[in-house]
């Protein structure tokens, strides 16, 4: 597995359970997943030695992160080794622009956009699409980094680096009024199985999700069709693994794609405790080309929140104790130092509806991002 | 943790998400706990000096096993350590005779027993409850190892290790004519909060649990009665951590205290999938002395499949992926070579009735004790 963060740790755990050996490109000794016990090389996911040199007798190569360039994940093929997601199907979730192309053309819903190369195309876009408008960074950007909101044209900065019109660096999108948020995952084998879990309603704040509950609570048609549209994308693309699809729900009821990850993804978190195979079992299984397992949720509801760095609480893990006063608090640590706005742990309650779950994960998040107590 | 087997293996998985670091005392570098990441130090639990050094810095010293010395754990005291369940409450899993003297005299309802140092002591015995008679080693039995049924006189093995009549070695039981076997576990802090799990139904055979299913097939009064006698027991003890309790059955409607177990216990590895709060992590939990959690049944029903080797199948891990075509099989594979008679995993069903999570969770064994094509 290239990358080493808490997508990586969970995999580990999961991994663990089916005796696979997990081996990872960590980018330091003390990566989540080195603490959980992954075996490891440290290198950086750019340098085409290190990414080799960890595949080297693996008998397939997954992911963490889509940092691995183009290139590098050419050269792995190469190499004869067995990549899943194949690099054109990671594609989709390395490059926005080529994500929102080819889905469009595909006949995809998806919001307006254009690829932009300065202020004067995103004028453009706000006199078709109006203000505001969204700015994505067509690579890199993850949990509310490389987007942009400009209410207007003072809010389109000058000095981005914007590329080329052959080779724009940003897209506008028209901005979405949001009834909600959505995610599917879909996990698919190179053979075509496929296994779709039930739709969850994701809580982002400043592009960071915050929070998720499922069942989601939208009409049963949205759902459906929030399936629908998840389960025809991870096919079309060709995806393999977990293939993460998030959903814009607009205040008309329009399902519109968002964005994908392929990979195991913060919107599968709960799948841990509240479905019948976590997402992390089944995107080892989906890799290894094995049958993968039930999706259905247990319980009739679930909550997972997800523990951010603050700046005054700089050890959130020594209120633990404090957390676990929640009885049906599950909680995830993900042994990372506390830095503002990084996901260092998450919680999750199942319960009798999502409404008591999620106000017992929030307590338990907020007990442990309190000055409270130490362990 | 002193040892390093499956149970130390999914206390690590637990250990994970709690951001413990778990340090193990393992047999060899191969153990199930160091394949999952565990930190580990290579020694024996008799020897002192070995389970002194892997207790350097720990927090707490706790057990997968029994096989630490009575004057080991003294010595570990003794330096200073915390010992979580203390020498005291582990002798009643060390020692049957002990737990038999103990809690008959403190009128925990137990099978007729009494000390036997040889045949005639045997036959004294038969004489006053009848034949057959169960002999069972006072000391380091497990899973079926040291115990005799004797149906009769020429049963009784003369040439016995039986000890002295002071210190006898072996203990006589009445054989119970029994309905069912159930377990309770219990978690306990040192601080005295205690978690009583819902009433397990286990199947012995020969003396090895080979399945369990939860809820337990038994009336409500009779499942009342076992936890009511679990929680005595695990308080009468002052255990610390998970406490097993074996219960038999009898056709008669009696509950009867069998056995004990201070430490995570193969009769609650279905909590993992299938209760609130996994018995590995309640068992961190307790003997770090942070709350418990809650400890219901998520589900319907359960049932759990050991998978024991077979002399014909020498790597049933290489069947996984036959296994995995039951879509509701959590299967857990501790990295073990398999050998006749060896817990090697276990496989979880979830479902709407015991008989349905049993006939998938059987079926999965089957697929991985078949001769069936490899991985």
């Amino acid at each position: 597995m290239i990358g080493a963060g808490q997508l990586a740790r969970m995999s580990q755990q999961a991994a663990v359970d089916l005796d696979v050996e997990l081996h990872v490109l960590a980018q330091r000794g003390d990566d989540p997943a080195v603490l959980a016990g992954a075996s490891y090389r440290v290198g950086r996911p750019d340098d085409d030695d290190a990414v080799l040199a960890v595949a080297e007798n693996a008998e397939v190569v997954t992911f963490d992160h889509e940092l691995v360039p183009p290139g590098v994940l050419a050269r792995l093929e190469g190499a004869g080794h067995q990549v899943r997601p194949s690099p054109q199907a990671l594609r989709f979730s390395q490059d926005k622009l080529h994500a929102r192309r080819h889905l469009a053309e595909a006949g995809f819903p998806v919001p307006p956009w254009a690829p932009v190369h300065g202020p004067a195309d995103v004028a453009d876009f706000a006199a078709e699409h109006g203000w505001p408008v969204v700015l994505k960074a067509r690579r890199g950007g993850y949990d509310g980094r490389g987007v942009l909101l400009a209410e207007g044209p003072d809010d389109v900065p000058k000095d981005l680096d914007w590329g080329t019109p052959a080779a724009p660096t940003w897209l506008a999108e028209a901005f979405v009024d949001l009834a909600t948020e959505l995610a599917v995952l879909v996990a698919r084998r190179p053979s075509g199985q496929s296994a779709i879990y039930p739709v969850v309603e994701t809580n982002q704040q400043d592009g960071i999700c915050v929070e998720l509950v499922t069942p989601a609570r939208v009409d049963d048609d949205v759902a459906r069709e929030a399936r629908d549209v998840g389960a025809r994308v991870a096919e079309h693309i060709g995806a393999v693994g977990i293939c993460a699809v998030e959903l814009f729900v607009s205040r008309t009821g329009s399902v519109l794609v968002n964005e994908l990850a392929l990979r195991p993804h913060n919107s599968g978190h709960a799948t841990i405790e509240a479905n019948a195979t976590s997402q992390f079992h089944q995107h080892l299984r989906a890799v290894l080309d094995w049958p993968l397992g039930a999706t259905d949720l247990l319980v009739p509801a679930a909550a997972m929140v997800n523990l951010i760095g603050v700046p005054d609480v700089p050890e959130p893990d020594r209120n633990l104790p404090l957390a676990l006063e929640q009885p049906g608090a599950h909680v995830h640590l993900y042994a990372k130092q506390s830095r503002p706005g990084r996901k260092i742990g998450h919680v999750t309650v199942l319960a009798g509806t999502v409404e008591e779950a999620l106000a017992e994960a929030r307590a338990a998040r907020d007990a442990l991002l309190s000055p409270g107590r130490s362990r």
